[in-house]
């Protein structure tokens, strides 16, 4: 069930057709047979089976070509491919660029870390992904994630960074390969976008500094608030309008992109010439993050050769070249402060879990918005092997932890890529960039990164959402407010876990509350609707106990078990709690009417004293010939499961 | 619902008798009118009316009254109950005493802390709670957490500890306004248990620098186990004889406590001197602690006295008296290290999470065993409130978190104890040996309060759960082992929430892979069997997509959702992306048979070109009318859910 389906359909992507794989996840009819069975023996089975066809699907040669997608869509590849390609890799490269610089600032990092996390994952993304149009590097939310984990004591250092990147990559390489994708499926929309939302006014925020020229603002949110606030009287006037500046042209640049051209469609198309000049503005619209830090930077430039080195606040000196290929350092002295991997790994901490699932999260949701828009599949678990060797890879160069980049793939799939190819021409450029205009970045504006930075995050937040929420389902607004509340209250990192975790109750909360029904009588039946497991074990107690006392006298109880179709640990040690409970009461408790399988799991356990009955009826009489002559009729109390799950 | 248990049935504990309470929680008969209504429209209105009743049951005297239990059992006060408390509450007095010296070690803290933190909570659950044997206090697991989450920079320092304290009395308080003590139902047994496990190992294996008198041994397991193996040959030779004949005392007085007197049930019972050594033998036995403490204290005394200063490490100055009664300090500068408030909450982090459940926990789970035992009901929010409180309060007195200790209730109600009251003298007792006692501890040998802890701690560790899993449910080994293992390994703060995770998606797992029928035919019927939640949505796009491409043909779907009783948005949003899928395939999607209630939330949502029809047949009938002429028989793909929720 988990691992057939990569590898029956994986890389039909490259022309975006489909057609004859569908039935591949129709089960074959020995199967259909057992299925009976198996809702009853429930997930050990399921488990089991999986875990087989696992290791069966592990082993075949077809398996081992669709972890290697590239060698679907090479032997395929065509000049023109190679053409729309080229175009497609240059035009991301234009972007990534002042992006890679900006979003460094985000992680607290040196700005050419930003490009060092750029190049590797396009390379690697070309031989293992699956999504023709994913572009992986550097993003505004794993670079605020990078900033909460894995900043390092020293200042300008990275090994935190690059430690992260590592293991985020590990992680990710081994849910992979365990075909854990399926967890991104216990994150809920609503959870998803209050914590971007949350993401981009965290950054969005931070970034604010940037355009007034302030430093020394602390990161957590609200202290960033109250600090930026006390500090705005420090305003650098230049900064803020070079920012504001920079934020007016954005604006203006990216209306260019989405220009309605509003064409007769019955009448002949535009000539070439007109189609160029549309071509050109679409570009000036995409480079427009290009452009505005160009023009920023040419600004600088002058105001600094005139002598006037103080008025703008601007990025400095960045090391040239490519960092030195070599794994990450896990203890070492700088600063004369010395760190020791066992330090690293407790100050990351939580990191290490969190952070390689939301860059899985951010991945499939960028990835499946585009094989929607573009008619192709892409499959979770292989983009996870995928993006954890581009992590894993990516830190032997300086990299922090990369994923696919929302509005990169999307200038990549409006340039008219054809194949993961493109990422070769986006990492070939980014190289040359580092190697030919470093001394040209040192001229850049901060604020005018901060613009960009500003200009792009601001788009994230989504407020409509309430509203569809308030008039669809006002149940889902509790995690969407908490998981928002608790981001920018309690910080990024704890917000989500608690998000994942409320949203999971009020899934969980019915199994742990079932209802309680009662009908007039004298002998205390008490019914199960569906499986027995661990939340309601306790409701479970409350409710036989209460029919047990019931009338005021000490009734035995008859538990109607004839729907119990699964039973875990904790519910067999209620189950022997109750009988205890019973004991000392001096009254009887039979538990009616159980599924062989079940009663199998419970005759194992060798619970003391357990009475048990192969239908209600038969319980009753065993209870009213044998122990209690005070019985008069019948009174039924039904515990039924909310039908929710 | 989730109001009116506690307000209609506390306070009965008093005299341990039951009855006539019990039909309480019944619900009225207008609530069963509504029932059917009620499993359609799911927890939106099962939380409203809970509200509802919420703040109703909190306006009432009655539950004013509830909230604080004394007043309950304060007039009916006797004498001779007064007699009972006062042994009962000397004798816990007697085994708090070296416990909480010796706890103050786990917690890293001075040796005082351990007394600080245990007088206070007595005195607070005399007045709020509900259970007559638990004693609050320090206990192992809370030690543990403690220095886990809040060991401050500065060596001897508590700050961090009390700040800890006061926030997890916060949250606890808040939890049980809330009434949400039902948050402990979604922890399982495995999960304690491998916790408790774990916790033990660490807390054991962490006292074994203390027997062999070794220091500067780190706190992470892996490192523990390393350093204090790479270090034996620095063993101390009089430490570690001392340590071992502590043990091995404490062990031949345990087993005074658990004699079997071989009465004969028939013949006259033992005389009155007779019953007396037994109870002089009992006594030895459960104050083996303080014995073993005393014992050990005087031949270091002795040693020092001869001039040996160095033979033996021992605890060393104490600090007299009462600590001064006053809030926590926020931020302070010791040591030339300035430590702010920002500085404190975000070190602790996760711990203002995980503290305040694991004393829930702790508490819940002690309480209802003792409450099984001595026939009584506990209310796990009044508990909640009542060890919030002492929290809050203890915090004042310089305490760490703590709550309901194990081993202490254990003796408590062995003692005898009739009523809350007893804490008050346990209390006492404690505040008189802080005035008095301190330069006696100034001997306790430290491998005498380690020979304490390992030897109350290893009972903790239960192996035999392996068995009893194996035998009854072996998938409830998954969350046993992996949380062990992460708790040993990776901390036991990421362990608890690792293997509550685990624990759910395992719980989760069927709602997220329903299963699929296949029927021969031709057109395409989805058919869905229960709620559509958001773990569920990406598997039944994939079963709809997949009936849209079987048979290598484009076909048009009817999702059958007569069986739809709940939709969360993500399942709308879900939807929505189905019918973009559809339309852009030039395919048609039809979704039939939508209980009312249900379509109602989807037709607010204003999903573009949403098609609806009543029935299947009504679906499939406008299908082949209007759209697809090659239909050809009728094809079921059933998409069942598993019956394990």
């Amino acid at each position: 069930l988990l691992g057939n389906q990569p590898r029956k359909r994986a890389g039909s992507n490259y022309t975006g057709e489909e057609g004859g794989l569908s039935s591949s996840a129709l089960p074959p009819s020995h199967e259909r047979e057992t299925e009976e069975e198996e809702s009853i023996m429930g997930f050990t089975v399921v488990v089991k089976r999986a875990a087989k066809k696992q290791i069966n699907a592990c082993c075949s040669k077809e398996n081992l070509k669709t972890k290697l997608p590239i060698t679907k869509w090479l032997p395929k590849y065509s000049l023109q491919a190679l053409q729309c390609d080229l175009i497609a890799g240059l035009t991301v490269g234009l972007t990534v660029i002042p992006q890679g610089l900006a979003y460094a600032k985000i992680a607290d990092l040196p700005p050419q870390y930003g490009l060092y996390s750029a190049f590797m994952g396009c390379f690697v993304y070309c031989f293992l992904g699956t999504a023709k149009d994913i572009t992986l590097g550097p993003t505004a939310i794993m670079s605020l994630m990078t900033a909460t984990f894995a900043t390092s004591p020293i200042e300008e250092d990275a090994t935190y960074a690059i430690v992260l990147c590592l293991i985020t990559g590990c992680v990710q390489l081994l849910l992979g390969l365990l075909n854990l994708g399926i967890l991104v499926n216990f994150i809920s929309y609503p959870v998803i976008n209050a914590f971007t939302s949350a993401a981009a006014i965290t950054i969005g925020f931070g970034q604010v500094k940037g355009i007034l020229g302030l430093t020394h603002i602390p990161r957590d949110f609200p202290e960033m608030v109250y600090e930026t606030c006390k500090k705005i009287p420090e305003t650098k006037i230049w900064d803020l309008v070079m920012g504001l500046v920079c934020l007016a042209l954005l604006y203006v640049l990216k209306k260019l992109r989405t220009i309605n051209w509003n064409d007769d469609l019955d009448g002949p198309g535009p000539n070439r010439c007109v189609r160029f000049c549309r071509y050109l503005i679409w570009l000036i619209g995409t480079a427009s993050n290009a452009i505005v830090v160009i023009s920023a930077s040419g600004v600088a430039a002058i105001l600094i050769s005139q002598g006037k080195n103080n008025t703008l606040s601007i990025t400095g000196h960045l090391k040239p070249g490519l960092p030195d290929f070599k794994p990450p350092d896990f203890s070492y002295t700088k600063d004369n402060i010395t760190i020791t991997a066992s330090t690293i790994f407790s100050d990351i901490g939580a990191g290490f879990g969190i952070v390689p699932l939301l860059g899985l999260v951010e991945l499939i949701a960028i990835g499946k918005a585009f094989a929607r828009q573009n008619h192709y599949k892409i499959y979770p678990s292989q983009e996870l092997i995928a993006i954890g060797f581009a992590n894993i890879i990516s830190c032997f160069v300086g990299s922090y932890p990369v994923t696919g980049s929302f509005s990169r793939t999307a200038v990549n799939s409006q340039s008219g890529v054809k194949t993961p190819a493109s990422g070769i021409f986006t990492g070939v450029l980014i190289v040359l960039a580092l190697f030919t205009l470093t001394p040209l970045f040192y001229y850049i504006p901060k604020s005018a990164l901060s613009a960009v930075i500003i200009f792009s995050v601001i788009q994230m937040v989504d407020v409509m959402v309430v509203k569809k929420l308030w008039k669809t389902n006002k149940i889902d607004l509790i995690p969407l407010f908490i998981t928002f509340l608790s981001c920018l209250g309690v910080g990024m990192e704890y917000g989500i876990l608690i998000g994942i975790g409320v949203s999971m109750i009020i899934l969980l909360y019915p199994s742990a509350r079932p209802k309680i029904k009662v009908e007039p009588g004298g002998v205390k039946v008490v019914k199960l609707d569906q499986g027995l497991l661990f939340p309601a074990v306790e409701y479970l107690q409350e409710c036989v106990l209460e029919a047990n006392e019931a009338d005021g006298k000490n009734n035995s109880v008859v538990l109607d078990c004839s729907h119990v179709s699964a039973l875990d640990y904790t519910a067999i040690q209620g189950i022997t709690e109750l009988i205890v409970d019973f004991k000392s009461r001096e009254a009887k408790l039979v538990f009616a009417g159980f599924p062989k399988n079940v009663l199998k799991h419970l005759q194992v356990a060798d619970i003391p004293e357990l009475t048990v009955s192969s239908t209600v009826q038969e319980g009753c009489k065993l209870l009213q010939e044998e122990l209690t002559p005070e019985f008069s009729g019948v009174q039924h109390i039904k515990v039924e499961y909310n039908s929710r799950l």
